[in-house]
This record gives structure tokens, sequence and C-alpha cells, in this order.
């Protein structure tokens, strides 16, 4: 046998024994793998629960994510659901649907990317349980599930006119990254090809790693949810999107500063994938960490605006309208 | 467009919308679909959690299987490893991955079987998240969780010498069906073809609905655990090897009585996807529904015996190493 098999020379026994070995066992967990399901501890009366899966095409290429980097993205991306129920995030189950040539040493850094995102973005949180299965198409199903300790969930829709409107995160830094891969890292036919470093521009390596290795402020959920926030969510599609549905769910419309956005406000507004924490408060101070960007009012025609002006912008990433499988 | 539109023609709200129209509101959630996260009441200290995937392919053929078959099968699968921790399903969460040229009308049937594979067979529970996703290869992922109600859960490993071995459920059956569809509803070249109800036989149409819409006993796993089960599991991959990996995991031999297995023992044994619920109990009488097929015995140096002889059959179904993607 090569000295890195494939999964499909391998038993799904063995593969799951790689992938433990690195997961470890969860904290949190009663009884994590190797039964049926999972027994995870609840401290209070309600468990919060969210599913987000990457699949190879139209959410990652393999020329430009390393297993490590998907392991890590497909854990982050779904600690910050939680995170922004302001959930303390608690445990991790993985679908892993993969062509038979996946190399294992492949699957094994994958393993190691999701466990090093619950170890440095929710201590305690750890992998309890998950599925193996055959695909053509690698695909990475994640739910994470959540303890409110006790606390109401914050919706999206408790924001009212006169709250103040604040991110913690990054806004725009995912999709630049985005940006230097499909402009940068492709051949002529389009076809991602691996990122050459000689070929890094000041700023991109930052940029590159908002893409492919988030570090969304997973901690900071919990802590507005105790300082108050009326309203939160994860910012995954796009600020000006993002905050449009806040503002629907609330009956309120958002007022954006525009000069609260950095110095590329339509990046920031447009850019999905950050995993940033929208989030309403009635007034400051605000929690350190969260920073103002603008106010909620009352509804208008318009959900959204820029510096008190309808925002007409293009509001954002939706995988069935702008995935075209044929493309890059 | 199209009166049935395929999903590519659709935004993710639209398609969304027509889901959770089908699939309405979680009694038991406390929040459910539409925010960043569902929150799902727990009435003790701990949920139970688990996931398992349906891939094209591998698991299903869309010659075989409608949407409606795959939406009940995937909530199936699920509940019962849910139900063979002696808990009951509370909730579902659901990642859907499809290919554009998917038809909306195969979704709302998918839909569809959820809520009725719920209604049927864990009253109570319903699908309150998910996830949409892009891609080549139609997949998808479902988490169950559940609730023990106060109770330890029952896993594999409580078994002792001199337990009653016993099933409730079906053996074989979705095997046969499996059978049926590989055997006489495929082309020239392996393809397959629809079922055409003219050339089936006696017997048929059960196993079939054994393989495409299972129904598991999953009432009887909380009623099993009420009833002192010492070990319970899932029989998702045949009987002779899930029964190696109980045997495996409370450290006995579990040795079955052949004629427990009825007139067709070797499929019993070695047929996958049936879902039975395998317990083992201190003593008869056993719960309703449950019947003895054998005794755990000292561990010797064959994990599973048949009629007091090492058992030494293939044992079972691994997705690794069974399926090839250029056959059938």
């Amino acid at each position: 046998m090569h000295e890195d098999p494939t999964v499909g020379e391998l038993s799904e026994g063995e593969i799951l024994r790689r992938i433990l070995e690195r997961t470890g066992r969860a904290s949190a967990g009663l009884l994590g793998p190797g039964d049926d399901a999972a027994v995870v501890a609840v401290s209070s009366g309600a468990v919060v629960a969210t599913t987000d899966t990457l699949v190879h095409g139209p959410d990652f290429r393999l020329a430009w994510s390393s297993g490590y980097d998907l392991g890590w993205k497909s854990a982050a991306v779904n600690l910050a659901d939680v995170a922004a129920m302001g959930a303390r995030p608690t445990a991790l189950l993985v679908a892993l649907a993969m062509p038979n040539d996946t190399r294992v040493s492949f699957v094994e850094a994958l393993a190691d990317g999701l466990r090093d995102a619950c170890d440095a973005l929710a201590p305690g949180c750890a992998v309890v349980g998950g599925d193996l299965t055959a695909s053509d198409t690698l695909t990475i199903a994640v739910t994470a599930l959540g303890d409110l300790d006790g606390r109401a969930p914050v919706t999206r829709s408790g924001a009212r006119a006169g709250d103040v409107v604040a991110i913690a995160g990054e806004l725009g830094r995912a999709a630049s990254g985005l940006a230097v891969l499909f402009d940068r890292f492709r051949d002529p036919d389009g076809v991602p090809v691996p990122v050459d470093p000689a070929r890094l521009r000041p700023g991109d390596v930052g940029a590159l790693e908002a893409q492919l290795r988030p570090v969304p402020p997973i901690g900071l959920g919990p802590f507005a949810a105790l300082a108050g926030a009326t309203a939160m969510m994860d910012v995954s599609d796009g600020l000006a999107l993002d905050a449009r549905r806040m503002a629907d769910a609330s009956a309120v419309s958002i007022d954006i500063d525009p000069l609260a956005l950095g110095d590329d406000p339509a990046s920031a507004l447009e850019g999905g994938e950050d995993h940033a924490l929208l989030a309403t408060f009635r007034k400051e101070p605000l929690p350190s960490g969260f920073r103002v960007i603008g106010r909620a009012v009352e509804r208008g025609d318009a959900p959204v605006l820029v510096g008190g002006r309808p925002y007409g912008g293009p509001g954002g990433w939706d995988p069935y309208r702008d995935w075209d499988a044929s493309g890059g």
C-alpha cells in the first residue's frame, strides 16, 4: 500500500480511527464518538443547533484550500452561527462525503483543522460525532451545537428604532482574499492553480487567511448577549444583504455610516464570508470588541440606508443564483 | 419560467420558502428556521446528536428513489440512531446540496417525505433548521437531536454475559429490496431504470418499501430504555457486523440462534439498512415489540457465534471498501 493511501484503500473504521485520534474527545461530550449518537451536556433547558456545508466547486477549490484550511473553515462558519445566537459552542458533528481517491493525509489534515479551530475559536467545543460516505463531490457538512447557559437566544428580530448598530470582526477581507485567488491564481482557462508565494503583494496574506482560515469573533457572541444585545447575526453573505435580513426581521431600517466601514466601503458592504457579528444595542458604550457602524431607524421604504440614502447595491451572494458550475 | 422550475432558476430564499411551508414548525423548537441557528428544548441536562448522509451514487439512485422516498429515508435513518440511544427524537437539521438542474418539485417532495417520516415515526420531531448549497452531487446530510428525558443513554457497551439479545424491527428486508432493484431494474449496461410495477413479484412491494421508505421502530428505543435495556444499537450495516460491534464494545460474544432469524438467516445476518434495534436485556420477559434472537456469552475468540459456532460470513457493508463508482 502507498504510504499515503487513498480513502478507497482503507476501511471506514480505519479512516475513522485516524480522524478520531486527531479530533480527540469533547470536554462537553458526555458520550463522544463510537456509539449510534453522541450525548452532549446542556446546562439549561435548550440547545442551539445549526448546520452549514462546504461543497467542492461552489464553496472551495482544492487548488486553493488545503485539508487543514477546509477543516478550520467548516468549523469556523458553524461556530459563528452558534455565537450569533449569543450561545457558547459545545460540540460539532461532521459529515464527510469524499471521493475514493482522496488521500488519507488530506483527511487527517482536515481533522487537525477542525480540532485547531475549535481550540482557538471555541475552547471546550470539539467534534463529538460524524459520518463518512463515499461521493463524487467532496462535501463537508458540519452541525454545531451550543449552550445558552440559561439566557434567551439573541435573534435577528429584536432591533428597535434608535438602537446602535455594531460590528465585531472584519468586513470585506475574506472577499478580498477570494478576489486575489480568482484574479491571480487561475490559469488562462480559468482553472484554479496553487498560490505562488512569490506572486503575493502586501496585504494579500491577511486577505487569503481571512478567506481560507477565517477567525470570526466567536467569544464575543455570548459576551454581546450578556451586554444586552437586542439583535445579532453572523455576516456571512455581505453586510448589505445580512443587514437587510436583520432589518426585515426586526421591522426597522438600518442606516449604515459609510465612514465607519474603513477605506473600502463597497467591499465592506458586499463582501461575504467574513463571519463578523452584526449586533444591535440599546445604547453605548458597547461591549469591547464591537464598533458602531450605524443606527436602526423607523422602518422606511428601503431596509438598508448608507449615510441616510437608500442602498441599491447588488446585495450579496446567493449560491443558486450566482454559482455557475461551468465557470472558474 | 417553466412551471416546475429548477433550483438554479430560483433564489435560495424562494427554495427555502417552499421547503419550510411543507416541513412546518417543530413543536420541540423554541426557535425554528429563519435565524442563524435553531433553539431546541431539552428536558434535562443532555442532548443526543447524530448525523447521517445520503449521497447520490453510493446511497441511492434517482431512477429508483423519488424525492419523497429520499426525504423519508434520510429522516428515518437518523431517527433510528437517536432511538438506539434510548432517546426521543426532537429535531432535524437538513443540509441539502443539489445540482442546479434539480427540479423544485423534487425538493418539495423531499420536504414532504421529511415531514411525513417525522410525523409517522417520531411525533413531535420536525425540521428546525438546515442549509442549501449547490453541488454536482445530490447530497442530503441530516442531523437529528434527541432528548433522554432524564435517563442515561443506552450505549453499545453495556451487554454482559447472560443477557438476552433481542431485535425489534425487520432483518434482511431492505437488502431484499435492494436485490430486486439491482437484479431486475437495470438496463443491459447496468444503469438503473425506474421500477415497472408490472414486473413485480409477490413480496417485492414490501421489500422495496423496506429499502426505499424504511419504518424503523423509533418509539421502541425509549421504551426499551425504560424497560432496562443494557445495550442497544441501530442495525444499519447488517446484524452480523453490528452484533460484532456491540460484542466488541461490551467485551462479550454474542451467540445468535439461527432459528430466530426467519426463513432466510443469511439475509437476516448480512442484509443492511433495515435500521432494526438490537438490544440486550438482563432477562425476559422483553418489552413488547422485541423478540429474542440469542444470548450474550463470555467473550471468546469469535465476537459473533451463530448456533454456538463462530460466524465467518462477510459481515456487512463498508462504503469505502464496497462501493465502486463505475459500477451499477
